[in-house]
């Protein structure tokens, strides 16, 4: 297989320059790949001004959806996926975090776009900050796309996932992509890529492919750019002093592999279910994708007394696992991806072994299942054991990228936290045990260290997703060592790809730029009542003012009595004065949000559907017997969920007879769109209502 | 003066290699700067030690609390700072901003620290994510202070405001700081760190002072360190390439110089307010610290049908301009800070009239009050006009770092947008103009280039606070040219100092590692009614359940009549079958939030002294008629406010008959500490509140 590359709006098939890829588990060449002849240069400019101006026209919800279309065409072509994947050494359950995993990250992204970013380009962060005593001049955060193009280089572990994890956020964010897979796996990514072109989701020039080297592209990286990398800690820093890189600020996230650890808490000896846990982890984490994983368990770090018989345990379990073809059946663990891995795998072990024993495994040879170590890349786990560790070094720093890890003792809580930082910055470790106070202390300690820290104890055990497994709601990445980036992280990975500025004027201009009402702002009067404005027509701005009711001690009490509610500061005129808050009698918090609904609310059937909520509810001021109350209501936001109905944000403001605000909050209701209007109710019906309704005003 | 360093406990003395710092007024020798003798590797460690052991054991708000304090002395010896600073050429206007606008940024954080984080040691960033669907396993993200030391390098333009605004997020983050003020301006850097030691509010290690070269220290950075620089590109771009900042992902926040822009709109001409707005801002850009500062105006960008007029009204200000010592009660604008930076200044210009011309000022003479320009480092404000920006590109990239600026015309939005995106990244740009449609386009379109975009117009004219001036509350930054950092921004600031980590677990892990009740966690049963139970003693985690009400559709026809919201969802079975969301009549969900305040509230005079506000609050299923719900109320978090009281977070769930849930929502109350709980009434005041208890059951 010639594995292509996408660019510049077609296919490119390079001539020369070809670098075999060999099975990983028979040793025949199975893809040529070569990225010779691309204008690289001329790629980034195509992406930049054909795809992202495509894609910066669209809003978050239709890029986000465009995701989800990605994810459930994917899901309908994985077969073919997995049998190319075999190739790279993956079994079946590897493909399955990879291929499966990848397109449910897709969705992931998808949901968390509509549910979190607004239907919208520009989307906000944080609350409006005021900046002067009148109130005429405001400042809030905006995020808009970055006008360049995102390179995206992947690790060969993963080339589906890693693709899919990386691609999400950028389109969704607006950004323009170029994905270069590692060559090792690269006629994987390209057929999954291959699926990405045929569907046509995406607009022309937001999805490039480059197979093979990457030139001279860094070399032509502007301020607007964003390199997202994940792979070893040396390709990594000798990209990032790219001149233009380091000259031009690009934005560079890196995820580089790291010595990740594993702590056994203090309590969890043999015998407890965290105890066994730990193992069961320890043998997951290295024979995974034959623990070819950035974030694979490096280091497992034991109370001392239990050492050994963690030791015994791992050995026993570790004496079950199969290494062998993924396309034999018996196989539990498949091959690395490449004899060169392999050779690189046992040199690190080597040096390991300088400061730690081994304890299982011959890294030179092992039995496989339906293949040989001669012809195939496959290696047995291998275990060391390092007694030591505060005083050893390579154990903290060198990583064999293969299924290999170290035991190491430790004595009390704070020399398990040393170990484990001595990695310096990994991207996640995990801790097992069930005794709140010494995991709680562990799980702080080692955090400044960490982008992601497990803890998997007998509550969660069942649901855990894995030391190794990182999640799209959740960042992955992390300081020091592990490169200092971080990824996905649900809406956070979507900002990556996005500036964000300060935006300050008046309140009426944070109002036009962001899309979103604030107060302050011009107050639209709604043509007819807002209730019956279909939630097409219904205009951000648009306000309706309500009549004046007043609250009278009488309102109180009956309240009072109705609901249960008879708390001190409404009842009693000496307690409530007694709370340094009030000075007589107050009425409820909760009578003033019904009073308020009673004046604002329509009656009549129309496309209000349903109240669901408020947030951000502020009593600001109390409410005494005799205060007169009124409300302003105006459209904030809008968005839509279904083609039936949206959901309207309201800002409600209740001001009393002198002006002041008593309360503020968010409303949200879900407004039928005009075709969905529900109907009026036909007469037998109707007359049944306003029986009903008879009956109400004689309560 | 000979400027000290303060490192490793005690102040420095270096015996060697002084730099002389020459008066921008006068020529004479005002300090001597030296940092010879310093053991630079251990006055990290001794910060990262002493010093951020010391600040990781406070919380946040103690940490703030510091940080108030300080302001609140330096407040008290500011005298001395002004004095000291018209050496810098700084006009007392200048000082204004340096100084008292150092001591409003640590308030301004210091405030920001105590309302938006908690009173804790960890922050949480976002929501609680479900990870698993039987709901054990569950994921949320924390902030831990880093480990290491911020090395905080500052600009010589603001030696106060510089080291202060650095200075706040990285205490309140828990970070101890290595400040290196520029040389230039050492002393007064020098004198105001002199008064933060003599205060002792900082505890010991936590910050130190270096004047002069940083020697080795950057060779000694962690991946646990932060590096905090203001300066120019080439500096930032050298730092950077320390082999321990790039090998370890140092953290590196570069804030550099940039070629930012203002743009009039094309509405705004001769005649508006906007036009004067426009040359108002510009002069003031230019004349203010003489043009000296990484946000001023270096590019005017006018619709060429305005150009001639606005270069004469610039003129005609210029004009006004009074250059001169700080010291001549006259002079407007001050020095530049030494000859090499007039030297400096001097040749940019010349580089910049290759492709404008000059039409204002001379380069290289100008009228002194108060002085001369052969012994102060005084220059005429300068102006030059390049017709053809967008063939141009000196002016786009060359910074003459002074009372420089340069006009351009343009015609159209987009060329308008082109010219000002040509900075190729920028701190800051405005906008003058108050038509919507056309600033709204203008903001949008250069937002992506722009870490802070301010618009000026009539309506906030009063009240803005310059282009240049960066606010605690937003970030301050860009990407780019300007170096892709961010600094301030409220507490986002705050968290460039710590690590975000991803934790998964249990509810209940996930609740003692944060110290904020989640629901899944255990409910601690409380040993009495919770508003019984003051503040200190009040447990996270303490759990209420209340007893069971039956609503009834004469509850929901009598809250109706009650408080007029008669929406047809309550008040037509007919109707409501017709929302999409239920099939019948349902309950008000003000009428369930009252229910549950009478099924949970305790009426007696207690510690509970108001309820101040909900969040959250959404209604996840409709309640009927003849349902029953329950309330479930639980300590979620606490925060100190006052000696007298704190704010109580609770977490509050409505159950039907069936255990699901139909609302959730937070509950806000301020409940007094022990000492301040109110007293029980006197006996007269107790018999009126009696009767009246008496008269409320009667309605």
């Amino acid at each position: 297989m010639r594995v292509r590359s996408y660019v510049n709006g077609g296919w490119h098939e390079a001539r020369s320059g070809f670098t075999e890829v060999r099975s990983a588990i028979d040793g025949r060449v199975v893809a040529e790949v070569s990225s010779d002849g691309i204008d690289f240069a001329k790629a980034l400019a195509y992406g930049r001004n054909v795809g992202g101006n495509a894609l910066r026209r669209m809003t978050f919800h239709e890029r986000a959806e465009m995701v989800k279309r990605l994810a459930l065409r994917l899901a309908d072509c994985k077969d073919r996926l997995y049998e190319l994947s075999y190739d790279t050494g993956a079994t079946k359950k590897d493909c399955f975090f990879d291929i499966d995993g990848g397109i449910m990250t897709l969705f992931s992204f998808a949901s968390k776009g509509r549910r979190e970013l607004p239907n919208a380009r520009v989307a906000i962060d944080g609350a409006l900050e005021p900046l002067s005593k009148e109130g005429t001049f405001v400042g809030r955060h905006i995020y808009t796309p970055r006008e360049g193009i995102a390179i995206h280089i992947n690790a060969y572990n993963f080339p589906c996932w890693g693709m899919l994890e990386k691609l999400a956020p950028a389109i969704i964010a607006g950004m323009p992509i170029l994905v270069k897979p590692a060559t090792p796996s690269a006629y994987v990514a390209y057929a999954l890529f291959e699926e990405i072109v045929r569907s046509q989701i995406f607009p022309e020039g937001s999805v490039q492919f480059v197979a093979g080297s990457l030139g001279d592209a860094l070399e032509h990286l502007s301020g607007q750019d964003v390199v997202s990398f994940t792979g070893s800690h040396s390709t990594s820093t000798a990209l990032q002093s790219t001149a233009a890189v380091r000259e031009n600020a690009v934005r560079f996230i890196a995820e580089q592999d790291s010595l990740n650890a594993a702590i056994l808490a203090p309590e969890a000896g043999p015998g407890t279910p965290e105890f066994d846990l730990f193992a069961k982890e320890i043998v997951r984490e290295i024979t995974a994708k034959a623990g070819q994983r950035c974030t694979c368990i490096r280091r497992a770090i034991v109370p001392s007394a239990y050492l050994d018989e963690m030791q015994s345990t791992l050995v026993g379990r570790l004496q079950k696992v199969v290494v062998g073809s993924p396309r034999d059946e018996h196989a539990t663990m498949g091959a690395l991806v490449s004899f060169a891995q392999r050779d690189d795998v046992r040199a690190r072990v080597e040096e390991l072994a300088r400061e730690a024993r081994i304890v299982y495994g011959d890294p030179v040879h092992v039995n496989v299942a339906g293949g040989d170590d001669g012809h195939g890349a496959f290696m047995s786990p291998v275990v060391l054991r390092c007694d030591k560790p505060l005083a050893a070094k390579a154990v903290h720093a060198v990583e064999a990228f293969g299924p290999v890890t170290t035991l190491m003792p430790y004595e009390g809580i704070a020399e398990a936290i040393a170990i484990a930082n001595r990695g310096e910055g990994s991207l996640c470790a995990s801790v097992f045990g069930y005794n709140a106070d010494s995991v709680d202390e562990i799980v702080r300690g080692i955090a400044p260290f960490h982008g992601r820290v497990l803890v998997v104890d007998r509550d969660c055990a069942k649901e855990q997703t894995g030391h190794g497994s990182p999640l799209a709601p959740l960042v992955h990445g992390g300081p020091g060592r592990a490169g200092g980036g971080e990824e996905m992280g649900g809406v956070r990975g979507v900002f990556h790809y996005m500036q964000r500025t300060a935006v300050q004027g008046s309140p009426q201009r944070l109002f036009t730029v962001t899309a979103q009402w604030n107060p302050g702002a011009a107050e639209d009067p709604a043509p007819r009542h807002p209730f019956e404005i279909p939630f097409e027509s219904l205009r951000v701005g648009e306000t309706f003012r309500s009549a004046t009711r007043e609250v009278t001690l009488a309102d109180i009490e009956r309240f009072a009595e109705f609901t249960g509610d008879k708390f001190y500061a409404h009842m009693d005129e000496a307690a409530a004065k007694a709370s340094p808050f009030f000075k007589g009698r107050v009425a409820h918090g909760y009578l003033l949000l019904s009073f308020a609904a009673g004046l604002f609310v329509k009656p009549e059937l129309g496309p209000v559907l349903a109240n669901y909520g408020l947030d951000s509810l502020r009593f600001l001021k109390p409410v005494y017997p005799g205060d007169r109350v009124r409300v302003r209501l105006t459209v904030k936001e809008k968005t839509p969920r279904k083609p039936e109905y949206g959901e309207v944000r309201w800002s409600v403001t209740l001001f009393n007879q002198d002006d002041d605000v008593v309360a503020q909050y968010d409303l949200l209701t879900m407004n039928a769109t005009k075709e969905h209007v529900p109907s009026a109710v036909i007469p037998s019906e109707a007359n049944a209502v306003s029986v009903v309704e008879e009956s109400v005003s004689g309560v």
